[in-house]
């Protein structure tokens, strides 16, 4: 595949084509949530953290959640499959394409996108999934009409199994995250947070905007491979809006982080972190775009007890269901000391209005109670720890 | 309190005062949930229920879901507080009401509901509550500005702490939902059912809408004390759109529609329902409308297991994190053949439009883990079932 320049344009051209395809995902706000980040953590909640004994920040926010759990399959994975293919058709024309068909290695969120926006055009979508998934996980890619070729576990063994069906078929790989039309399709999203919270700002004094509409000031995005927070990143970039990383620190799971820091790029993770989209290493196209700052301002990280936190909060308080991976951003804003003293100095006085993207919802029943059936009760309580009429983080049972 | 006369006129006027005070929550439409509720359940599914050897009905629909879930203290009960609260003020005048408040027994919505009321105007609001609420229900009703009684568990001992309050304060009353003010602040909602579900017709060709926009068919809700059904029955009287009640057949749970088959209101419910919002009978108000045939065209019932099936579709395919009690209409929808044979005779060839009351979001993580624990492995399978490619009910992770 062709592809063009990684530009704010080439995203808007982007934009274009997938919109007829895509949920215009909605722009959410909480006040209990907003009011909870712009509420410095207690001194209590720092103990046994590397912040311990430090006065905790006390930065202000708006957040606004991109809720790409609503978007089609569940995940904004469709943006980027569906551009990509679209590509591919407008390069080889449809006939040659409906013959070849597409192919991936993926169990996740990018099969199922694939699989769809491959069925949307009559074109054959082959999708190469280790032998041991769930059941329910293959039935789920075969009834969105793709055909399911098994594999080993291995990359190696994923990868013979996907040049064999190229060596076959003459079908075109379409990676999961480090090609320039996934990254482009993918950073269409920032485009709709611009001008969501902007149509938000106009139309809802309560929110307290004063004068002219500012609009969003700083995104912050999960990153795993990395092609949404590129994507994000090309969007904005000259554009004055900050753009965020967040990732899991489980495990070395902050290899995006870790390697800016290092300033080189990691390429193998071995991580178990619940935010189980996230246990990916970063590719050639997007490791060039998050390691340089004047796209990717900053990259923080987060614990597993801060995402189960952020998760339960995001759950139980705006009635949304996210995966793990979706509220790593969130969680860093809540948590992360480091960021919030960074906004602290850096934002104006009334603080930011923040985009905070929810990724996706692709989780189960059953994997939420997995995940929360190990938590101690002492944690439990403070997972409780919302803002009270007093101003302090206190328990309290009232949404929006 | 004095109050207006039941009717729509009523309504109307009741959501000129609140709607500066409540969210207007979204009306949310799903294709996969929409799919399965047209698609006819398998003789399989039938087995052991009171349909079993019965061809399955194969009714049309399309699912417009009002999300009160999202509105204010993650319920609908702030439209009634907010307009009993208003109407009493413009009675007594705001310094009478500020200095004698308002009381309510209630350990739930309703409870948050009317503390966020009061506190909205800078009324004491008096909550009494059981000895033996957990302790974060009783935080969480103090951090919202409410002053917290104790009182014994029973119906009893409650109404004498609210005896004892009233003679203390000289606060006022303001029931749950047996109250004409509380029931025209429910309906509330109908009007913007109507309003949304136009609007979405109109802009969006997608879901199918030829020649002129019909609008809304159809209305289900969930009924315990019947304010909320009532009110939207009130709303809805004479415009032709029919209401339909749902209610938890477990334990006797389905209380009004036994009561209306009856032809005499049951006033006394035991059931240990999860729908635990819908455990109460009728009040005196809510049964006149509700068992009057004009405003409310019928009743019908499900099982906890249907309650558990649908809610686990709400959250894993729509996303939308809901309490049990939120879900008995579609569960109705999906599950209630004598409600689905029904919509196949009475429905016009492209089936009704439909709106779905999702009237609340408060459980947590907790509550729902505890709810899914005891369900056998079979069953489990049987809960992923979705509407497959080939038009089946199959197994598929796919949203909207």
């Amino acid at each position: 595949m062709s592809h063009l320049p990684l530009t704010r344009a080439s995203v808007e051209d982007a934009h274009a084509l997938i919109q007829p395809h895509i949920h215009r995902t909605p722009v959410l706000t909480n006040t209990t949530l907003s009011s909870l980040a712009s509420t410095p953590q207690t001194t209590d909640a720092l103990k046994g953290t590397q912040w311990e004994g430090q006065q905790p920040a006390n930065p202000k926010f708006k957040l606004f959640f991109k809720c790409e759990n609503f978007q089609k399959i569940g995940a904004f994975k469709v943006r980027g499959a569906f551009h990509a293919v679209i590509r591919l058709i407008q390069e080889r024309g449809i006939e040659e394409v409906r013959k070849s068909g597409v192919v991936t290695h993926s169990s996740g969120n990018h099969a199922q996108a694939l699989a769809l926006a491959a069925k949307s055009f009559q074109i054959p979508a082959h999708i190469v999934m280790p032998k041991i998934s769930t059941p329910s996980k293959i039935a789920g890619t075969q009834a969105q009409g793709a055909i399911v070729h098994f594999s080993g576990s291995t990359a190696q063994e994923r990868e013979a199994a996907v040049a064999e069906v190229i060596a076959q078929t003459g079908a075109t790989l379409i990676p999961p995250y480090d090609h320039p039309n996934i990254i482009l399709g993918q950073g269409t999203m920032a485009l709709e947070i611009q001008k969501e919270v902007q149509e938000l700002l106009q139309g809802n004094s309560e929110l307290g905007v004063h004068g002219d509409v500012r609009g969003i000031d700083a995104v912050i995005a999960p990153c795993g491979g990395g092609g949404m927070l590129s994507g994000i990143a090309v969007a904005l970039h000259d554009t004055g809006v900050k753009v965020f990383s967040a990732e899991p620190s489980f495990q070395g799971g902050d290899d995006a982080r870790r390697g800016v820091e290092a300033g080189e790029r990691i390429t193998t993770v071995k991580t178990l972190t619940i935010a189980d989209g996230l246990r990916t290493p970063l590719g050639e196209y997007t490791w060039k775009i998050i390691s340089d700052k004047s796209y990717v301002k900053g990259l923080y990280a987060v614990t597993e007890q801060n995402i189960k936190d952020a998760m339960k909060l995001v759950l139980e308080r705006m009635k949304c269901f996210v995966e793990p991976s979706a509220v790593v951003g969130l969680a860093t804003i809540l948590y992360n000391e480091n960021f919030r003293k960074m906004v602290e100095q850096e934002a104006p006085e009334e603080g930011w209005n923040i985009g905070v993207v929810f990724s996706g919802g692709n989780t189960t029943i059953d994997a939420i109670t997995k995940m929360f059936a190990d938590v101690p009760e002492e944690t439990k309580e403070r997972e409780e720890g919302v803002l009270g009429s007093d101003g302090k983080r206190v328990a309290e049972n009232v949404a929006g």
